[in-house]
């Protein structure tokens, strides 16, 4: 409805908007998920707790834009833009080399890490906002990659019968885990190896 | 100690241990690690909280000991000992499935699924925590997966230049991704595609 309101209300709005994602993203990363209410977003934000109960029904909604925004920042940052998906040069390797290392660096960083970490950590207890998270914030990125092996397998690059849905899985799925669980460092080599093993298989051909 | 002692002594310890062990994976996979305490532990398990402290120091040593003990516990239920490891028919793809299919049935056990997701769920916003978890209970486990994948490797099953430490993520990595996140069904089906994926790599050959 921005569109029939004044530009001035519209540019405050628009503020008001970011000032409530950034503080509920900040402070989820600070408190976790449980301990983070709308009252102490408002209060972060500087806005009345009814700005915030106008525009969203509830926590989690609020805190969902504020990740799908936070992606969206992530993915201008990176010289993208938000519906772009995955680089499509004709390199299969070399594009999802790109697109992995690009998800290391923002899982590395900070601004990224401690709210995702608290969001994830909440929906692996809570299969409720766990489901909101994969429908809303995961699944549309997943389908990135379907979209851009579904490419590569018209080019012949990719076996016919490979299941793209579960291929995926096999870069995301060690990226996420090893994140998640801090196992082991997450490097950009780390990334080239997961897309070399993947492509050609750990066999030999 | 148990040694030292009279055998009536060493069964009950034996039995307190065990009731401990089962209050602890009760109790936290029913209100979470946070909520979790000694005091809850041991009036469930019908003991003195001064017991629990004899034996560890802290809520996380408890915890961990008795999910060592679960995991001991699937193992032998599968038909394994502790220290087996991965089976070793001279068939790679087999014995990969068959540990992976085992995994997936450990993983929807909900004897499993509640205080493993708990444990996790705080490992993810506890480095500390997440750090003991990985050392003492992952990072011994995936090491069942490199002894295999070398033996592999010298009878010529797995490419010479390829990294098992990192190998070994392409199986474990998606398996557990979808578990956490609760992406999609985790099934026998879907653990023997990761495993025929990675070996045999999803570029044409």
């Amino acid at each position: 409805m921005a569109e029939t309101r004044a530009p001035d209300s519209t540019r405050r709005s628009e503020r008001s908007r970011r000032a409530i994602y950034d503080a509920a993203l900040a402070l989820v990363g600070e408190v976790g998920y449980a301990k983070t209410t709308i009252e102490g977003i408002a209060a972060r934000a500087g806005v009345g707790k009814q700005t915030i109960y106008r525009w969203w029904p509830s926590k989690a909604a609020v805190l969902l834009e504020a990740y799908v925004d936070l992606g969206a920042q992530a993915n201008e940052a990176a010289g993208g833009d938000a519906d772009s998906g995955i680089p499509d040069t004709g390199d299969l390797e070399a594009d999802l080399k790109l697109v992995l290392r690009a998800t290391v660096d923002e899982m590395n960083d900070p601004k990224y890490e401690a709210p995702t970490r608290a969001l994830a950590a909440e929906g692996v207890v809570d299969p409720e906002l766990g489901a909101r998270f994969v429908e809303e914030l995961l699944e549309p990125q997943l389908q990135l990659y379907v979209t851009r092996l579904t490419a590569a397998r018209e080019a012949g690059q990719v076996r016919p019968e490979v299941d793209l849905r579960v291929a995926l899985e096999l870069f995301v799925g060690p990226l996420t885990h090893r994140w998640l669980l801090r196992t082991q460092p997450l490097t950009h080599a780390y990334a080239d190896k997961l897309v070399e093993y993947a492509l050609h298989g750990l066999a030999p051909r």
